[in-house]
């Protein structure tokens, strides 16, 4: 197979058949695929599906903790576990600069199987186009998925059991990938003890669903970190949402990172952390269940639900002020994901 | 709104919620949507569907007989339809350069509402992305689709039930879409009566499937065109397929750009048409479904299945030849869809 990509890799023709059959075949081994076909048939009982799609255009492509083929499965995986589905199937679109390398390509699909295996999905359909040098930066990503959904989860979804005194978890904690991308794209190679949380989350939040706990509403906070997810929950439900300053679990090695490059830790992009509504009955057993996974170890129950100031966030902070909470506005992080 | 696309719409804060309301609502007005969720919810009665990605890189954007938007949704309506599924719910992944005009993707996505409409689809869920000036060109577009495959279609994705003797029909003339493109690249403004031959067959097919023709196989025959999905059929199959170079439908305009450029007519990109492997005792009935449609009112048979030259693809020219037609190698047109 050549080094590079070329154009013709994506032409439809002989070079795009090779590049399937020698590269991505190998690595995305299933049946499914195999097929061969424009569309990948799959088996449903009767039931619910939820569906969803990412692009992912991380810049840098490699970083510490994963790369974007890492990103993309976990990403897609994320948004169907937090709608309370079980992901089952994902598509690959990839677009490729011409020239990339093709062991850069093999290592970024080589880990997009890794990941998929892990989860438990398959990767059932794909897509590729090459274009020309500087026409794209080196290889943009789109993955869509699809997940069952049990009945009793449904509600999830959109949070419509969310009410006054609910408690607020997270299950570690927050900034790492979006401080993790900031610290290569300003030090180049300098050595941070920082890497990125991506991870995929479906088996830990399966876990807490199947232990009894009355889970209200979840979503992952990627882009617009967890500030724009609390500010969701306000705007959507109608409710209050109190979260305390010092109970948001914040490493040191990345909160030092914020305040050297100037960013607040909360609006600072997650790709491995999820936000619970929960039961307040079932805060205690929802920490002890999401704590016996490595993703979960350092979960805090972050703060509540409240009748009070309803449709906004607010933030109790360690000194004791109180400070209403804002979605992101602008772009703080541009191609974090 | 602001008049052009800033990195802000891509940031997961105020900017991006302030495209998703004002822009995508705005045409793809929709309850699936409207759930504003990680995941859309769909509901699905037992049995199996047909799942596909493609990502649309199109340059121009903007091309006599549509834009990437109509494109992108056709092109993902076609891969299912053609797999035998009733296309039902398709994502949509933007990624957008910095600086489009607001009302250049207002058209576009406008586009992407009226097509998925005329084919019955719905967007359920999507997804933007905003990358800088220059790191990659206006807009590409990512759909992935979700069909329902009826269980007596399921062979056709695969072709097991094609068999010597089987005739091949394509829906009309051949390299409109190419050529479309290859005509607004090299003369720009430069008016000639070419336009892409872009458009979501869906209903056509159905009214083939349903009014009692035994289809073996269907493609769409996009990159690489007519003579790779030839040769496809003849090498998945391990049969050959013999084509009759007088029978292919070829606008007389869109032959003399071919001839003009030095293209290939039968190694051009089409974006509304389909190859057909039917019963050969149905071949007449294929013809007259076909040709009530304005999409298929030039179908013609164009070849058939034979025992000879197993796993080849022959071209019997019009002057008594016979060529071996061979898949597309190299990149005859990037960034054609």
């Amino acid at each position: 197979m050549e080094k590079n990509i070329l154009l013709g890799h994506g032409s439809g023709g002989k070079l795009t058949h090779s590049l399937i059959t020698e590269l991505f075949y190998k690595h995305f081994d299933n049946p499914l695929l195999a097929q061969q076909s424009d569309s990948a048939i799959l088996n449903f009982s009767k039931g619910k599906l939820a569906f969803t799609t990412d692009s992912y255009v991380v810049d840098p492509v490699f970083f510490p903790g994963g790369n974007i083929g890492t990103l993309a499965v976990c990403g897609t995986v994320n948004d169907l576990a937090v709608s309370g589905a079980t992901p089952k199937y994902i598509s690959a679109g990839f677009i490729i600069e011409e020239g990339l390398s093709m062991d850069e390509l093999e290592t970024i699909v080589s880990a997009m199987a890794e990941e998929a295996s892990k989860a438990g999905v398959v990767i059932a359909t794909g897509d590729t186009k090459v274009v020309s040098k500087g026409q794209c930066d080196k290889i943009f990503i789109n993955t869509s998925g699809i997940g069952l959904l049990d009945d009793k989860h449904e509600h999830i979804s959109s949070g419509s059991q969310i009410k006054s005194g609910d408690k607020i978890i997270i299950n570690g904690p927050i900034a790492q990938h979006g401080m993790t991308i900031m610290a290569v794209r300003n030090f180049g190679s300098f050595k941070t003890d920082i890497k990125s949380d991506c991870a995929g989350l479906n088996h830990m939040i399966n876990d807490v669903l199947n232990n009894g706990v009355k889970v209200k509403f979840m979503r992952d906070a990627t882009r617009g970190g967890l500030a724009t997810v609390l500010c969701e929950i306000a705007q959507n439900r109608k409710l209050g949402v109190e979260t305390l300053e010092e109970e948001v679990p914040v490493d040191e090695n990345v909160r030092g990172m914020c305040e050297l490059l100037g960013f607040d830790p909360f609006y600072v992009a997650n790709e491995g952390k999820v936000v619970m509504v929960v039961d307040a009955a079932d805060a205690d057993k929802a920490l002890e269940v999401m704590k016996k996974s490595s993703l979960g170890k350092d979960a805090a129950v972050i703060g509540e639900i409240t009748d009070q100031h309803p449709g906004k966030a607010v933030l109790k902070t360690s000194i004791g002020g109180k400070r209403i909470m804002d979605m992101l506005s602008g772009e703080q992080l541009p191609r974090i994901c």
